[in-house]
């Protein structure tokens, strides 16, 4: 994706929607959210995705995600006391991993503040390498609907 | 107030309503939500409700509040991914000084699972000390109305 | 203790101490640090003398603490980059809960900038419950020098 | 940069280093440093040095750094109670833009745990623009010392 295409992206080119409230704290000395902040959020509508969707159970499920590497592009700020809007879809899907990205939107604008993401490696928990099989039936089936929905692939 | 009263707050023991949406980041090693977190959100809802009720311009306004002793009673947990629902009360108005109090519930739930709050004292912004006349009238008018409304004084 | 008596609180009045630096992201819209991160960095020395000196082991000892209360004077601010001492000491020790104490220090200046702490309630970690003979015997060990060690009694 | 080579990061690759303390808070669910946290590092280790070297005062100075993208890639974890060493180096100087990048470490270990960086544009605070001549003298001598000082040039 070039630059000028991310800085394009619409709410509609996401499948996953949440809102999250600002905080004091995500300001700071600049009166606008810490960039980063923003992988906080990008963390939380993924988290609770693969917890809603994909039967992931932070403190017991026998794999896990481990983020391998992580990007943004700032088009805009945001901040508090603004309400953001998150939306989430999957850009690639491989045997054990995934690329997520996701956009930032200010409540009741158009235009993207943010687009960025990262990568997931699932991995059995105990010893903390890729399952043989890669990831389980349920976070495949999960994550496999933000690829389809809505999001056309790249 | 007793611990067995502040144990009994309900949502209409408070003035003011906002939801936060958790942060995965807002849980510790023990599945719940860090005990430090509920500061943030203390200092959310209030100064969400300084800006949008009593005319705080965080940049610039020529009166700020300086928190001088804050406290916090946990009777339960919240977690990620879980919204919580806030409520403010202001329990003392004095010439420069607030002190209010925060109940924090899970939504859906009756029951309080916090009770905290702090003291601000407005200060004049340049000088760092409260202003020979107090806070500021648009300040004290704003948060008259916690004290009024719907929350018996103690 | 009175507010007075707080304020006076010098480094030898602690047992035990550790530095940390701050960061970018501790400060608020005013340039010194948030009131909120004051909390992260009691939870820090706690945990880190809990696990250096009572056996802690966060994911996986059969005790944990719970937070039940917490309380903080804040008498002058500190702010980023600037590096902090923490000082603990322990100011009631019970069967199954303790109350700590941390004074917040500028490095190089002598008058303290804030004191606060928080009540640990050692609960089994299966059930919630503390257990029937309370706080184990290293966690008991470990706290204890931090009652003796320096730090007169109340 | 290949992964390979940002693997092979060592201390002597960066010229300016900082320890930080890792906090409590700084630790998710599967106890180890949530990777959103690096950000906050990179900030800090990043703005000291603007502080420190190139008389950047964020309150006042006419100049301020916007982040407008970064990216991390992970290689290894670290986590509390740990203490980390973070080497900055800068791998570009625009007229008005940086970027930096910066290496984590854990203490008393020889490996790289993760490499990362964003690039900043400095602007005019008032009007959030480029200055029309770049960045200040004092940003930019600043920068040069660390594109120079044994930080070989990509």
């Amino acid at each position: 994706m070039s630059l000028e295409e991310l800085k394009g992206r619409r709410r509609s080119d996401y499948a996953f929607h949440q809102e999250y409230r600002t905080r004091w704290s995500d300001n700071d000395m600049y009166d606008h959210m810490n960039n980063s902040v923003y992988s906080f959020l990008f963390d939380s509508i993924i988290n609770a995705y693969l917890i809603e969707h994909c039967d992931l159970r932070p403190p017991a499920s026998p794999q896990i995600g481990l983020v391998v590497n992580s990007h943004c592009d700032y088009f805009g700020s945001v901040g508090f006391p603004m309400v953001v809007e998150l939306g989430l879809r999957v850009n690639k899907l491989g045997k054990s991993s995934v690329a997520y990205e996701v956009g930032v939107f200010e409540k009741g604008k158009d235009d993207v503040r943010a687009v960025g993401g990262y990568t997931h490696v699932f991995v059995e928990r105990e010893r903390n390498r890729p399952a043989p099989n890669g990831m389980s039936e349920d976070i495949r089936r999960g994550l496999k609907k933000l690829l389809e929905n809505g999001t056309p692939k790249l």
